[in-house]
Protein backbone atom coordinates (compact mmCIF):
# COMPACT_ATOMS: atom_id res chain seq x y z
CA UNK A 1 0.00 0.00 0.00
CA UNK A 2 1.41 3.69 -0.89
CA UNK A 3 2.72 5.20 2.20
CA UNK A 4 1.57 8.77 3.01
CA UNK A 5 5.12 10.52 4.32
CA UNK A 6 4.89 14.17 6.29
CA UNK A 7 8.20 15.30 5.62
CA UNK A 8 8.58 18.87 7.22
CA UNK A 9 11.45 21.58 8.41
CA UNK A 10 10.24 22.41 11.78
CA UNK A 11 11.65 24.48 14.37
CA UNK A 12 12.82 23.14 17.62
CA UNK A 13 9.43 24.31 19.17
CA UNK A 14 7.48 22.37 16.70
CA UNK A 15 6.08 25.52 13.87
CA UNK A 16 6.59 24.94 10.08
CA UNK A 17 6.61 28.69 9.53
CA UNK A 18 7.09 32.19 11.76
CA UNK A 19 4.22 34.32 12.36
CA UNK A 20 4.01 35.70 9.18
CA UNK A 21 4.29 32.47 7.07
CA UNK A 22 7.83 33.13 6.46
CA UNK A 23 9.94 29.36 6.27
CA UNK A 24 13.57 31.22 5.42
CA UNK A 25 14.67 30.14 8.73
CA UNK A 26 15.28 25.89 7.35
CA UNK A 27 18.48 25.13 6.33
CA UNK A 28 18.50 24.15 2.45
CA UNK A 29 22.74 23.64 2.20
CA UNK A 30 23.80 20.88 -0.12
CA UNK A 31 23.51 17.46 2.23
CA UNK A 32 20.26 18.44 3.08
CA UNK A 33 18.94 18.75 -0.22
CA UNK A 34 20.31 15.76 -1.50
CA UNK A 35 19.27 13.86 1.74
CA UNK A 36 15.23 15.76 0.93
CA UNK A 37 15.92 14.22 -2.68
CA UNK A 38 16.83 10.78 -1.93
CA UNK A 39 13.75 10.76 0.36
CA UNK A 40 11.82 12.03 -3.11
CA UNK A 41 12.31 9.14 -4.70
CA UNK A 42 9.69 6.11 -3.74
CA UNK A 43 7.30 9.65 -4.23
CA UNK A 44 5.15 10.15 -7.34
CA UNK A 45 1.87 12.12 -5.58
CA UNK A 46 2.21 15.15 -2.98
CA UNK A 47 -1.27 16.38 -1.07
CA UNK A 48 -1.11 20.24 0.25
CA UNK A 49 -3.11 22.57 2.10
CA UNK A 50 -4.20 25.70 0.81
CA UNK A 51 -1.46 28.12 1.96
CA UNK A 52 1.36 25.81 1.09
CA UNK A 53 -0.25 25.07 -2.08
CA UNK A 54 -0.48 28.53 -2.75
CA UNK A 55 3.11 29.38 -2.27
CA UNK A 56 4.24 25.96 -3.96
CA UNK A 57 2.38 26.90 -7.25
CA UNK A 58 3.58 30.29 -7.57
CA UNK A 59 7.28 28.98 -7.52
CA UNK A 60 8.23 25.98 -9.15
CA UNK A 61 6.36 25.99 -12.14
CA UNK A 62 8.91 29.52 -12.85
CA UNK A 63 11.92 30.17 -14.05
CA UNK A 64 12.83 31.02 -11.13
CA UNK A 65 12.09 27.93 -9.30
CA UNK A 66 13.07 25.98 -12.15
CA UNK A 67 16.73 27.85 -11.99
CA UNK A 68 16.66 27.51 -7.96
CA UNK A 69 16.48 23.41 -7.41
CA UNK A 70 15.72 22.04 -11.33
CA UNK A 71 15.60 18.39 -10.27
CA UNK A 72 12.75 18.84 -7.33
CA UNK A 73 10.79 21.19 -9.81
CA UNK A 74 10.47 19.22 -12.44
CA UNK A 75 9.70 16.17 -10.19
CA UNK A 76 6.74 18.08 -8.51
CA UNK A 77 5.75 20.17 -11.51
CA UNK A 78 5.30 16.81 -13.35
CA UNK A 79 4.04 14.47 -9.83
CA UNK A 80 0.22 13.99 -9.43
CA UNK A 81 -1.02 16.36 -6.78
CA UNK A 82 -3.65 17.04 -5.08
CA UNK A 83 -4.90 20.58 -2.64
CA UNK A 84 -7.56 20.50 -0.63
CA UNK A 85 -10.02 23.54 -0.53
CA UNK A 86 -12.99 24.00 0.18
CA UNK A 87 -12.55 27.64 -2.16
CA UNK A 88 -10.33 27.35 -4.46
CA UNK A 89 -12.14 27.04 -8.01
CA UNK A 90 -9.37 26.26 -10.47
CA UNK A 91 -5.80 24.73 -10.26
CA UNK A 92 -3.63 26.67 -12.20
CA UNK A 93 -0.15 24.12 -11.31
CA UNK A 94 -0.38 21.28 -13.88
CA UNK A 95 -1.56 17.76 -12.75
CA UNK A 96 -3.79 19.01 -9.90
CA UNK A 97 -6.56 18.21 -8.32
CA UNK A 98 -8.96 20.17 -6.66
CA UNK A 99 -10.36 18.01 -3.75
CA UNK A 100 -13.00 19.92 -1.08
CA UNK A 101 -12.71 18.07 2.09
CA UNK A 102 -10.06 15.57 3.77
CA UNK A 103 -12.99 12.15 3.56
CA UNK A 104 -11.54 8.99 5.05
CA UNK A 105 -12.66 6.51 2.72
CA UNK A 106 -11.48 8.52 -0.10
CA UNK A 107 -7.98 9.08 1.10
CA UNK A 108 -8.03 5.10 1.96
CA UNK A 109 -8.71 4.20 -1.96
CA UNK A 110 -5.72 6.71 -2.86
CA UNK A 111 -3.70 4.82 -0.70
CA UNK A 112 -4.42 1.50 -2.36
CA UNK A 113 -3.98 2.41 -5.78
CA UNK A 114 -0.96 1.56 -7.55
CA UNK A 115 1.88 3.81 -7.11
CA UNK A 116 4.73 5.29 -5.34
CA UNK A 117 4.10 6.76 -1.79
CA UNK A 118 2.60 10.12 -1.27
CA UNK A 119 4.29 13.15 0.20
CA UNK A 120 2.96 16.39 2.27
CA UNK A 121 5.08 19.44 2.93
CA UNK A 122 4.06 22.22 5.43
CA UNK A 123 0.07 22.16 5.21
CA UNK A 124 -0.49 21.96 8.78
CA UNK A 125 -4.01 22.00 8.80
CA UNK A 126 -3.89 18.94 6.32
CA UNK A 127 -1.61 17.25 8.84
CA UNK A 128 -3.29 17.51 11.96
CA UNK A 129 -6.82 16.94 9.98
CA UNK A 130 -4.92 13.43 8.68
CA UNK A 131 -3.20 12.20 11.54
CA UNK A 132 -6.88 12.71 13.78
CA UNK A 133 -7.96 9.74 11.07
CA UNK A 134 -4.90 7.87 11.72
CA UNK A 135 -4.13 8.43 8.02
CA UNK A 136 -0.04 9.27 8.30
CA UNK A 137 2.19 6.09 7.85
CA UNK A 138 5.48 8.58 8.34
CA UNK A 139 6.89 11.77 10.46
CA UNK A 140 10.12 12.70 9.30
CA UNK A 141 10.81 15.75 10.45
CA UNK A 142 13.81 18.28 10.17
CA UNK A 143 14.59 20.17 13.68
CA UNK A 144 15.90 23.09 12.64
CA UNK A 145 18.26 24.41 15.41
CA UNK A 146 16.08 27.31 15.99
CA UNK A 147 13.40 28.89 18.16
CA UNK A 148 10.67 30.84 16.47
CA UNK A 149 8.76 31.72 19.64
CA UNK A 150 5.47 32.00 17.90
CA UNK A 151 4.51 30.71 14.19
CA UNK A 152 2.42 28.16 12.45
CA UNK A 153 2.65 24.45 13.98
CA UNK A 154 2.42 21.58 12.39
CA UNK A 155 0.21 19.94 14.91
CA UNK A 156 -2.77 21.70 16.20
CA UNK A 157 -6.19 21.19 18.17
CA UNK A 158 -5.65 17.09 18.25
CA UNK A 159 -8.32 15.33 20.20
CA UNK A 160 -5.69 13.06 21.75
CA UNK A 161 -2.35 12.65 22.17
CA UNK A 162 -0.59 10.51 19.49
CA UNK A 163 2.05 8.26 20.33
CA UNK A 164 4.99 7.40 17.70
CA UNK A 165 7.97 4.76 17.57
CA UNK A 166 11.19 6.78 16.68
CA UNK A 167 12.82 4.47 13.32
CA UNK A 168 15.61 6.56 14.17
CA UNK A 169 17.45 10.13 14.74
CA UNK A 170 20.13 11.28 12.37
CA UNK A 171 22.38 14.65 12.91
CA UNK A 172 23.12 16.76 9.75
CA UNK A 173 26.44 19.38 9.66
CA UNK A 174 24.53 22.16 9.97
CA UNK A 175 22.85 21.37 13.42
CA UNK A 176 19.65 20.21 12.06
CA UNK A 177 18.66 16.53 13.06
CA UNK A 178 15.96 14.09 11.46
CA UNK A 179 13.50 12.48 13.45
CA UNK A 180 12.03 9.80 11.79
CA UNK A 181 8.66 8.31 13.12
CA UNK A 182 5.82 5.75 12.67
CA UNK A 183 2.68 5.17 14.42
CA UNK A 184 2.75 2.72 16.84
CA UNK B 1 30.89 30.99 35.45
CA UNK B 2 27.73 29.18 36.41
CA UNK B 3 25.82 28.00 33.47
CA UNK B 4 22.22 28.52 33.33
CA UNK B 5 20.84 24.52 31.70
CA UNK B 6 17.41 23.83 30.72
CA UNK B 7 16.82 20.31 31.10
CA UNK B 8 12.87 19.49 29.93
CA UNK B 9 10.88 16.40 28.86
CA UNK B 10 9.21 17.81 25.68
CA UNK B 11 7.02 16.78 23.25
CA UNK B 12 7.45 16.13 19.23
CA UNK B 13 5.06 19.86 18.75
CA UNK B 14 7.12 21.05 21.92
CA UNK B 15 5.32 21.16 24.74
CA UNK B 16 6.59 20.52 28.42
CA UNK B 17 3.06 19.62 29.96
CA UNK B 18 -0.07 18.88 28.45
CA UNK B 19 -3.30 20.92 28.29
CA UNK B 20 -4.01 19.66 31.75
CA UNK B 21 -0.37 20.42 32.76
CA UNK B 22 0.03 16.81 32.78
CA UNK B 23 3.20 15.39 32.24
CA UNK B 24 2.51 11.31 32.51
CA UNK B 25 3.63 11.17 29.01
CA UNK B 26 7.31 11.61 29.50
CA UNK B 27 9.02 8.74 29.57
CA UNK B 28 11.21 8.08 32.62
CA UNK B 29 13.01 5.07 32.62
CA UNK B 30 16.35 3.29 33.88
CA UNK B 31 18.09 4.68 30.83
CA UNK B 32 16.56 8.00 31.57
CA UNK B 33 17.17 7.77 34.64
CA UNK B 34 20.46 7.42 34.95
CA UNK B 35 21.42 9.70 32.28
CA UNK B 36 19.51 12.58 33.85
CA UNK B 37 21.19 12.10 37.02
CA UNK B 38 24.59 11.98 35.30
CA UNK B 39 23.14 15.48 34.01
CA UNK B 40 22.53 16.96 37.66
CA UNK B 41 26.30 15.85 38.48
CA UNK B 42 27.50 19.45 37.84
CA UNK B 43 24.36 21.43 39.50
CA UNK B 44 24.00 22.73 43.43
CA UNK B 45 21.08 25.25 41.94
CA UNK B 46 17.85 25.19 40.53
CA UNK B 47 15.49 27.78 39.17
CA UNK B 48 11.53 27.56 39.13
CA UNK B 49 8.73 29.19 37.63
CA UNK B 50 5.42 29.40 40.18
CA UNK B 51 3.48 25.84 38.90
CA UNK B 52 6.68 24.00 38.36
CA UNK B 53 7.85 24.82 42.08
CA UNK B 54 3.96 24.34 43.58
CA UNK B 55 4.49 20.82 41.41
CA UNK B 56 7.74 19.74 42.87
CA UNK B 57 7.57 21.28 46.42
CA UNK B 58 4.40 19.40 46.81
CA UNK B 59 6.06 15.58 45.42
CA UNK B 60 9.92 15.74 46.28
CA UNK B 61 10.01 16.41 50.24
CA UNK B 62 6.95 13.60 50.42
CA UNK B 63 7.77 9.90 51.35
CA UNK B 64 5.69 9.43 47.90
CA UNK B 65 9.28 11.52 46.51
CA UNK B 66 11.63 10.30 48.59
CA UNK B 67 10.57 6.64 48.08
CA UNK B 68 10.00 7.39 44.00
CA UNK B 69 13.51 8.02 43.46
CA UNK B 70 15.55 8.98 46.87
CA UNK B 71 18.78 9.83 45.00
CA UNK B 72 17.34 13.09 42.97
CA UNK B 73 14.75 13.65 46.15
CA UNK B 74 17.62 13.86 48.57
CA UNK B 75 19.70 16.19 45.44
CA UNK B 76 16.54 18.42 44.94
CA UNK B 77 15.89 18.78 48.43
CA UNK B 78 19.29 19.56 49.81
CA UNK B 79 20.04 22.27 46.87
CA UNK B 80 19.45 26.05 46.97
CA UNK B 81 16.09 26.91 44.95
CA UNK B 82 15.08 29.91 43.67
CA UNK B 83 11.19 30.48 42.82
CA UNK B 84 10.31 33.10 40.95
CA UNK B 85 6.93 34.46 41.73
CA UNK B 86 5.03 37.76 42.03
CA UNK B 87 2.39 36.14 44.75
CA UNK B 88 4.21 33.14 46.97
CA UNK B 89 4.24 34.52 50.45
CA UNK B 90 5.81 31.65 51.80
CA UNK B 91 8.15 28.88 50.25
CA UNK B 92 7.65 25.64 52.37
CA UNK B 93 10.64 23.64 50.57
CA UNK B 94 13.71 23.87 52.66
CA UNK B 95 16.56 26.10 51.27
CA UNK B 96 14.04 27.97 48.80
CA UNK B 97 14.27 31.72 48.04
CA UNK B 98 11.15 33.60 46.35
CA UNK B 99 12.23 36.44 43.91
CA UNK B 100 9.22 38.50 42.98
CA UNK B 101 11.08 38.73 39.01
CA UNK B 102 13.62 38.45 36.42
CA UNK B 103 16.05 40.72 36.79
CA UNK B 104 18.63 40.47 34.26
CA UNK B 105 21.38 42.21 36.69
CA UNK B 106 20.33 40.18 39.24
CA UNK B 107 20.80 36.63 37.33
CA UNK B 108 24.14 37.80 36.04
CA UNK B 109 25.74 38.06 39.89
CA UNK B 110 23.95 34.51 40.17
CA UNK B 111 25.99 33.17 37.86
CA UNK B 112 28.84 34.88 38.96
CA UNK B 113 28.95 33.76 42.14
CA UNK B 114 31.56 30.56 42.75
CA UNK B 115 29.10 27.29 42.82
CA UNK B 116 28.14 24.71 40.02
CA UNK B 117 25.83 25.38 37.49
CA UNK B 118 22.08 26.07 37.78
CA UNK B 119 19.29 24.13 36.05
CA UNK B 120 15.68 24.75 35.50
CA UNK B 121 13.04 22.01 34.81
CA UNK B 122 9.58 22.77 33.24
CA UNK B 123 8.81 26.90 33.75
CA UNK B 124 8.20 27.40 30.89
CA UNK B 125 7.23 31.69 30.92
CA UNK B 126 10.76 31.74 33.11
CA UNK B 127 12.69 29.78 30.25
CA UNK B 128 10.89 32.24 27.44
CA UNK B 129 11.89 35.40 30.04
CA UNK B 130 15.18 34.02 30.45
CA UNK B 131 15.96 33.20 26.97
CA UNK B 132 14.38 36.68 25.41
CA UNK B 133 17.57 38.19 27.69
CA UNK B 134 19.96 35.51 26.28
CA UNK B 135 20.59 34.37 29.74
CA UNK B 136 20.21 30.51 28.94
CA UNK B 137 23.79 28.26 28.41
CA UNK B 138 22.30 25.33 27.52
CA UNK B 139 19.43 23.88 26.52
CA UNK B 140 18.96 19.91 26.97
CA UNK B 141 15.82 18.94 25.40
CA UNK B 142 14.68 14.91 25.23
CA UNK B 143 11.92 14.82 22.41
CA UNK B 144 9.46 12.20 23.60
CA UNK B 145 8.41 10.24 21.03
CA UNK B 146 4.59 12.03 21.20
CA UNK B 147 2.54 14.73 19.64
CA UNK B 148 0.43 16.18 22.33
CA UNK B 149 -1.41 18.72 19.88
CA UNK B 150 -2.32 20.82 22.52
CA UNK B 151 -0.42 21.84 25.81
CA UNK B 152 2.20 23.95 27.44
CA UNK B 153 4.67 25.48 25.13
CA UNK B 154 8.46 25.50 26.17
CA UNK B 155 8.94 28.72 24.39
CA UNK B 156 6.33 31.31 24.17
CA UNK B 157 6.09 35.11 22.78
CA UNK B 158 9.12 35.54 22.33
CA UNK B 159 9.77 39.12 19.88
CA UNK B 160 12.58 37.43 17.89
CA UNK B 161 13.59 34.00 16.78
CA UNK B 162 16.74 32.37 19.05
CA UNK B 163 19.35 30.31 16.26
CA UNK B 164 21.15 28.02 18.62
CA UNK B 165 24.13 25.54 17.63
CA UNK B 166 23.13 21.43 17.94
CA UNK B 167 26.19 20.04 20.33
CA UNK B 168 25.05 16.77 19.91
CA UNK B 169 21.69 14.53 19.16
CA UNK B 170 21.08 11.04 21.49
CA UNK B 171 19.17 8.31 20.68
CA UNK B 172 17.46 6.16 23.68
CA UNK B 173 16.09 2.59 23.50
CA UNK B 174 12.28 4.24 24.72
CA UNK B 175 12.38 6.22 21.61
CA UNK B 176 13.37 9.63 23.30
CA UNK B 177 16.22 11.52 21.45
CA UNK B 178 17.90 13.75 23.35
CA UNK B 179 19.17 17.46 21.60
CA UNK B 180 21.31 19.61 23.05
CA UNK B 181 21.54 23.29 22.16
CA UNK B 182 23.78 26.52 23.16
CA UNK B 183 23.36 29.74 21.71
CA UNK B 184 25.20 30.68 18.90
Amino acid sequence: MRKIIVFEHVSIDGYIADKHGKIDWAIRDEELTKFSQEGEETVDMYLFGRITYDMMASFWPTPMGKSVNPVFADILNKANKIVFSRTLKEATWENTEIVKHVDKEEIMKLKHKPGGNIMIFGSGILVSELAKLGLIDDYQLLVNPVVLGEGKPLFKNLPEMISLKLIRAKEFKSGVTFLHYQPK
